[in-house]
């Protein structure tokens, strides 16, 4: 039962127009006026609300559905308990991101620019923004049309920030040129000095930090996450980029198109990214890398070589996923007495 | 000794109260009107403080006790230096900690709500709170009684916190629903969107994440720290529970009672912990994972199937303690030519 | 191409300028009035611009060079394209810092104490301070001359910051005393609560944390940054310390001079570091572990046991780097059929 102290809802919705969105079939069309209350998982959904099934790992659960509707697909209608409407859609996962998209959404802040902002009067702000309570805008900004600016939000002097962007609470954007379409979450820290230093006579005297952090359209980055603008070059985020919370991109790195980097991630210096690229949680790279489009790097490696496109890594240094296991049952096999 | 710019104390305090304290007897009771000015570390104390000796490996250094008072064990009795005025207790680590307590006090603001707050008018806010400067509350939160929210704390629409809570400097709650007598660190992020997409055509498309972030009473949530909210089930963190820093829960995880996750610990979604189940730092999960109560996974471990109740395990893929040691040894020998 | 919207530039300059702050020899004097507009990497630096060429294993690309000088050294001069005013030097990369440092700068705030900071009239600040927007400074605060507190800096009762600091977006600094000199980045969180708990009856009770935390002069602590203060003892960062993003050092831990933290370390409670230690990215460190001075421990490393002074050493748990490298191959070789 989605909440909707947190949500809007536009339920009570129709079996009709729920078919209708899902692109599914009412097996039963004389359900069609049935009112659905709300969306829920298998597990938990209940009395007036629908669920999807599609999953086949979860067949044996089907039997537990106590919803009173369930999107499912031909193939896995024998699982389905009796007494439960039911839809088929060739693709009910698509059908499930659909009807959550059209039943729910966000509350969105309607534009305003709050009193307790501080705006330099240089600071160009596009039509029907929302700019929070204490953010600041320096010197010199630039900011698209329908951005919203949450709590807090710092776009430090000379930034440039697309069109139809989030930032949220306490984030901080600095040397930093931004797309249209980017969703960036609260504590973010991009454009702060990458991590440069000679060591000159007992001391690590530090490198100025001269370039900027690009970042493309449709580009989402997650909680606390941080990404340090170039040394001379710049550091570039590629359009569709998912950075999930607590990842740190270090200085010059270029990721592609479409790139995944699942949490606390950490990149060196000056790796290149390929387009789609798919980093589980906790992986690393050491500096000056190029990883293929389309590698995946399983959680937790360390990548210490180039990866070609496409390869499937695993392990500290990494390896082919099948060598890895390989290596793994090894290990297993003969530290056994 | 503890400073007092930062801490309050009430010291100086007799021994014969220090005794009473601490659950402890003094071995020369003439000694019961000795004041004692602080507390310090058995290395670190000196004269006029009192300090504690209860670790039996620490025994070698019992001699070079220069504090003026110690608390001990009758066991340790024999290794401490002369001169020195005795406590004896059964457990003095508890005593460290009663007496910690009773002889010192962080400062705690005056309830007060700053005139630099911004508080929306539909928000509900308890007795004796201390809203900090810069601290925006938004609509229809509630908060409740004895609570300390610290300067530019947000406290995003819909959610409620319990009572005596304490909220860190810039830490943003969202999405979440908190018990009573948690202690959220600055710069906490708790709520922010789960990290769900789907591959279409080309682009990841994301899945709107509507569940929400439910805190149990009495936990403790460390600085920096993320805690997604649910897809459509929430993620729960059971009573109890302690949390480091810069720690990753993502989206639909369910924390049992107690639970302890050390620093940079990242649990991908959908886990489900029993109670009482201690992560080392750094460790990591799959999602998806069930993990059982009491199990206690080794720092840096990375977790990629169930943990069985009370299992320690270590490695990444991680096996049983015994096993992983076994392994490491296995390779030092046989690497070696 | 240096972004002029982000950093102020003293160019044009002439080549002999450039050659004196470079302690270089032009190959050809009658170049010396050459103006040039400014500076950039190897593989972007175009007509008007000088790059530096230092690295032997870019020999290959030197030939590729657009930029219209360079400086390199005269062992380099073969590898050289025609067309190129060419400078030499003994040491092209010291040259590269001068010349960074002499042409760019980063725009500094003047002296200011911005309306919206709120300042307890018990604070102390030297002369010629920024302080920025939203800043907070509780009571008994002292703050040296010509520091810079970036917007949302909350400085928390009691805590001293020495002269010529920057303290950046959001950071908060609490239970400290700071040298002169420290640059610390945004979203830093000094001097929260050590993660310190007893276990009794079945709840995980809080050691109150009474320590500080002292950090040296001309420390820098990287983004999202947590340092936690002492138990009892204090947390100490020595002088000339470089610590990256996301970094997390807990209760009591000892850094000496010169150490190197990269992004995502972690140091688990009261170890004790030497001077110059170097972790390589996402390391972590057991508890109570005497780290020798020089030691390296590579990236993602997990140490278990004390290291020795000037140590190399990798792996989980961690072993010196040629045994490491050993291990690896032995599994590559053996695991397989």
């Amino acid at each position: 039962m989605v909440d909707t102290r947190f949500f809007n809802s536009n339920a009570p919705m129709a079996l009709a127009e729920i078919a209708q969105i899902c692109d599914a079939k009412l097996v039963d069309e004389s359900k069609s006026g049935v009112k659905i209350s709300g969306l829920a998982t298998m597990q938990n959904a209940g009395e007036g609300e629908i669920c999807f099934f599609y999953d086949r790992k979860q067949k044996a659960k089907a039997a537990e559905i106590k919803a009173s509707a369930c999107v499912t697909t031909e193939e896995l209608l024998p699982f389905m308990p009796k007494g439960i409407i039911i839809l088929t859609a060739a693709n009910p996962h698509l059908a499930f991101l659909k009807l959550n998209r059209a039943m729910y959404s966000e509350p969105v802040p309607a534009p305003e620019i709050r009193p307790t902002a501080v705006i330099d009067k240089s600071a160009v702000i596009g039509e029907n923004c929302f700019i929070g309570d204490h953010v600041v805008i320096e010197e010199n900004v630039k900011i698209g049309a329908n951005c919203i600016l949450e709590t807090g939000v710092v776009i430090s002097r000379g930034c440039e920030i697309g069109s139809n962007c989030r930032i949220g609470v306490n984030a901080h954007i600095s040397h930093c040129l931004m797309g249209n379409g980017c969703y960036i979450y609260g504590g973010v820290r991009i454009g702060w000095d990458g991590f440069g230093f000679m060591f000159i006579q007992g001391r690590h005297e530090k490198i100025p930090q001269l370039g900027r952090v690009i970042i493309g359209n449709d580009v989402e980055i997650g909680a606390n996450t941080c990404i340090d603008r170039g040394a001379l070059d710049d550091t570039v985020i590629g359009d569709g980029c998912r950075i999930d919370d607590l990842v740190m991109v270090a200085h010059n790195i270029k990721l592609g198109r479409g790139c995944v980097l699942v949490s606390q991630t950490g990149i060196a210096g000056s790796c290149t990214f390929g387009d789609y690229v798919v980093c589980g949680g906790q992986t690393g790279f050491a500096d000056h890398l190029t990883i293929g489009s389309g590698a995946q790097i399983a959680a937790q490696s360390g990548i210490m070589r180039d990866v070609e496109p496409g390869a499937v890594v695993m392990g500290t240094p990494a390896v082919p996923i099948k060598d890895f296991m390989r290596q793994v049952a090894f290990l297993q096999k003969n530290s056994k007495k």
